[in-house]
């Protein structure tokens, strides 16, 4: 059994880590910390996991985390890059998902995330937690940053055009939309129902802090630098995401075949038949990315569409997957997940 | 294995039905059949099940049912009794979700249903599908019949103080709230997003279907004719029943112990401490029932607050409940399922 | 032209108060207060009234609201008994849209609203605004408290049915539904998006604030004090509100005629046909009550249901309803409001 | 007083006309048809204009429409052109809310809409209703052809760019969210609630009606063939259209200044300040557009935002509007409308 423990349980990565692992057969949850809510019963803040979690909060001077396996920090950004470093040394590993450790560039990092980094040497040795791509260096990495929700569903919508070098890579627009849950659990004005529902907005537009993020993927796949138009909106649900990108392409490729040969092997990515539309409750709860594609009236432009559930395959069930490949666990393990629909 | 046939897979409780047998440790999915979508493949109209459920929906001519150990009829009510008894006497048992075999008194379900019964002599034969209260004839049955949503809910809900004897029963109260997906699978008007969303409203507040399957239910529970006031509302959530049940009481019972002992051992029932709300998306996806109780102004009114999905514990996991019950398999078998909250 | 003043325009009520005085033809809008907000304009935080409404927030030392005819408290309670004196000294009529002088009985006020009340001898001056029942006193009256909420709609629920002694008034129920705007704007987990939406719950059960109000209300029609359970929920609508009322009737009642005479000359209270289940986006966004009633099973109990928008009939529209009757303008000016369907 | 008479008011287009013309102070609202309706009183089937509108739903054929100064088609596609001409023959003036009029060429109207058009050279008698652009041809038009929704938000928010020569014609992106409203009053499995609420999808990434008219227009603004690719979408809100358009410019344009300046006398368009969001709920029940605009990363690449209640400025305030200019009304009679904001 992996020995787990959570920093930061009380948001929503945080209750769908505890959903997730509390079904997971080759986990042990050990402890979840929070310094404000030391000594409540977890399934009394999150009453869906009465009856299969009965661990409460713990206060994180007290938790002895060094005898976990493994750690998940589903904290703001800026901490778990304060306490990786002595759990490391203690033998942990670390799985932080937030973006403490995701941008290599430190500078760029710094710029926004407004803060300074109190461990950039640890940058480096930390694995991308996206298995579709990084699958090798997670399997072996004591520290993996999981990527933030927006990175993974537009990261793996071009992956297969990049790669094949086929895109014009100037002009990549990804035209997203997320659900409220991203937001976090946070009491926030934007936020509230009364703001939020039968409303649909752009929010970001000048600028978003995963735009670096997936710049960086981007690059990487396509071996140069990328130009990303990225502009992210709140649609009223409570999870999901849908990604709408759009580039251009000189030949006339094959994407079906294109996408479906690259994503063959994956078991958490869905190529749909030519033709379809992906909708996000097809994965409501479930760890799966679905894909397709069209190309309009024929012309130079393709569109990807792709859908996530930004808690599952966007947050939580994406570092379930990375511990899998860390613990050489199946990585399906606990994440055998059907979509609830309706 | 069980070998399982679905009759009438195309609405809501069927494609739940198949969620949650897909993942049933103990089940085989022989069969599913839709006249009017034979052949198409059943992850084709449910995207959620792509990579779960690799069936094709087949013609109900071309099925052979009779080689399954048991067929669920997720099918509008009239269906189950024209074919409940080849069935029968073909030595395969039957769950009808449906209300063919609810209601015990002939005339009456004649009355409320609008048509006549094809087979009044199977109806004694049902167990009514309750398990809290009829696991017994349940383990033995060869037909049983699924409760309603509301009937549920509300029968849960009163049971304890009904079998006590608590109550004035000639004065309950049930104002019971259904999700849209309680009308089912239907292209009718009044549940497009358009009239439902942001709207609430009462139905059927004269008089609904499910009023005298759980008069008939209630009155048992007391044993004498109960007067029940049943005001059904429809209110704007996917999936979710919460029902605000009202009873006088004479004397000062301890309603919080009464509950507990009732459901110590019920492992779908879950009595939340006093003073509790339940929360509809507490058992979002899960076979669990959450009940409370308030006793406003310690006036002699006791208010009972009971939840529900509609679609599991009031249809589809309660129909793979008792297919546990009845097959001797652990009662908790693929329905150990954790609410999707958020 | 009437001179206008709000004091604590941030909110909900605020937001709406301004959406019906700005298309008021008998009003000018002399000055909004907010301490926080001082110096935002207020289209800058609600763009609904870009092009609309041109003041900015001032700060309440700086308004001269005495130069006002009349003011409306758009605060939470407690604010509007601390500042009504001075601008009732100044020749200033005041409209609290809060609960400071609903409750005539100061013991029982300050027992539910936690805080000793600043000037009880005020409260004997207060008229009740609820026009179908105090519009004589609304005339004359220097200071109004504007009902809340759920004490409106339960309160038009069973007026005429307590008038007129038909109601066994030791067992009422009211089971109502509000939309999640009812909480304000405030930024508070419960009623974040992630939260509120796809789920239902109950609240305040055991006991909630208009509980005293509503009593106080139903006794005085009722002319004895009446035995009320009241159980409010939080449905996921951004506006509106459902009372679900029960009361036993001894004898064979016409309900529909009692009604439709009641409310024959109301311009706000719409009495539907027999039957008929009110729809509360009937009345989105303006200022209609409707109601209707049921029997079920031609028992002896009566069920009203009555519907509002809670912002609209639950608080600012009743307000200009009262500003209007004070004022001697037609009781409909600026009130002539369609509900917005779908 | 206009006389004022609608074709079809059974769909959403219909109910919003009756809501605005029911307010407006210089229609008379002579008759209204549906075949399958006739008789029924138009408030019994749209509670919401109980006590504003007394008519009931006549027989087309009985309907004496000649005698309307205005007649609007708020029927699908294709019935306007079968009884435009008689109309327009008896001195009636038409506004058709469908499709019928508004592509000039026939071979392409023909292939987008599976059918022969019925009276090609009305075509060229028909005004295209986007006043901000054909105000003159509006007025004194006979025939006006209300623009689609989506071409509505998407030429407006196109409109100062590509007037200006600014954008690279060859490659614009519309990316467009649409209310559920948008799909009409029609009983259809994805519309259903329990479907497309919580849930997000891409609908004719392929190819969608509205693109050879949104093509039409731009190609006109921008004086030559555009490329454009459209992707529409359906988000779970009752009403609001969200367009997030992109396009490629040369210079360093002030495209604050540009818009400003272009919009400046538009009663029904207003401009946010730059950097600004505009979110759909800010118009609900209006009939602005409101708009801004986005350079991210001070890049090549410019992101224009525009919201619309797909309703009103997307279709029946519109119409309103044109009939205001048709009739020498002031443009902004009956439409002074306050976004319903929450």
């Amino acid at each position: 059994m992996i020995k787990v423990g959570i920093v930061g349980g009380t948001g929503y990565t945080g209750v769908e880590l505890l959903r997730l692992l509390a079904a997971h057969p080759g986990v042990q949850l050990v402890a979840i910390t929070s310094r404000k809510e030391a000594g409540m019963r977890v399934a009394d803040m999150f009453p869906n996991l009465r009856g299969h979690v009965d661990l409460a909060f713990c206060d994180p001077q007290q938790a002895d985390l060094t005898q976990c396996d493994v750690v998940f920090f589903a904290t703001p950004s800026g901490v778990a890059m304060q306490q990786a470093r002595e759990l490391l040394d203690a033998g942990v590993r670390v799985i932080d998902l937030a973006a403490d450790f995701r941008i290599r560039d430190v500078a760029v990092w710094q710029k926004w995330y407004g803060m300074e980094h109190a461990c950039p040497d640890l940058i480096e040795q930390a694995a991308y937690g996206l298995p579709e791509v990084y699958r090798d260096q997670i399997r072996t990495a004591r520290l993996v940053a999981n990527p933030g929700c927006y990175p993974t569903v537009v990261q793996l919508g071009f992956l297969p055009l990049l790669k094949a070098g086929l895109a014009d890579t100037d002009y990549l627009i990804a035209d997203a939309k997320s659900g409220v849950s991203g937001a976090g659990r946070k009491a926030e004005l934007p936020f509230l129902f009364a703001e939020a529902a039968d409303n649909f907005k752009a929010y970001g537009a000048s600028g978003h802090r995963h735009l670096p993020e997936i710049v960086q993927g981007l690059s990487e796949f396509a071996g140069r630098s990328v130009g990303l138009t990225f502009v992210p909106h709140l649609t009223p649900l409570i999870r999901g995401m849908h990604a709408t990108l759009y580039a251009r392409v000189a030949e006339d490729v094959d994407v079906q075949a294109l996408y479906e040969a690259h994503y063959a092997d994956e078991p958490f990515v869905d190529v749909l038949p030519a033709g379809s539309h992906p909708e996000t409750r097809s994965v409501r709860g479930a760890n799966t990315c679905r894909i397709t594609w069209h190309r309009p009236q024929r012309g130079d432009t393709v569109v990807i569409l792709a859908v996530i559930d930004n808690l599952v395959k966007g947050a939580a069930g994406q570092a379930v997957q990375n511990m899998n490949i860390m613990f050489s666990e199946p990585e399906t393990a606990g994440l055998n997940l059907i979509g609830l629909l309706p």
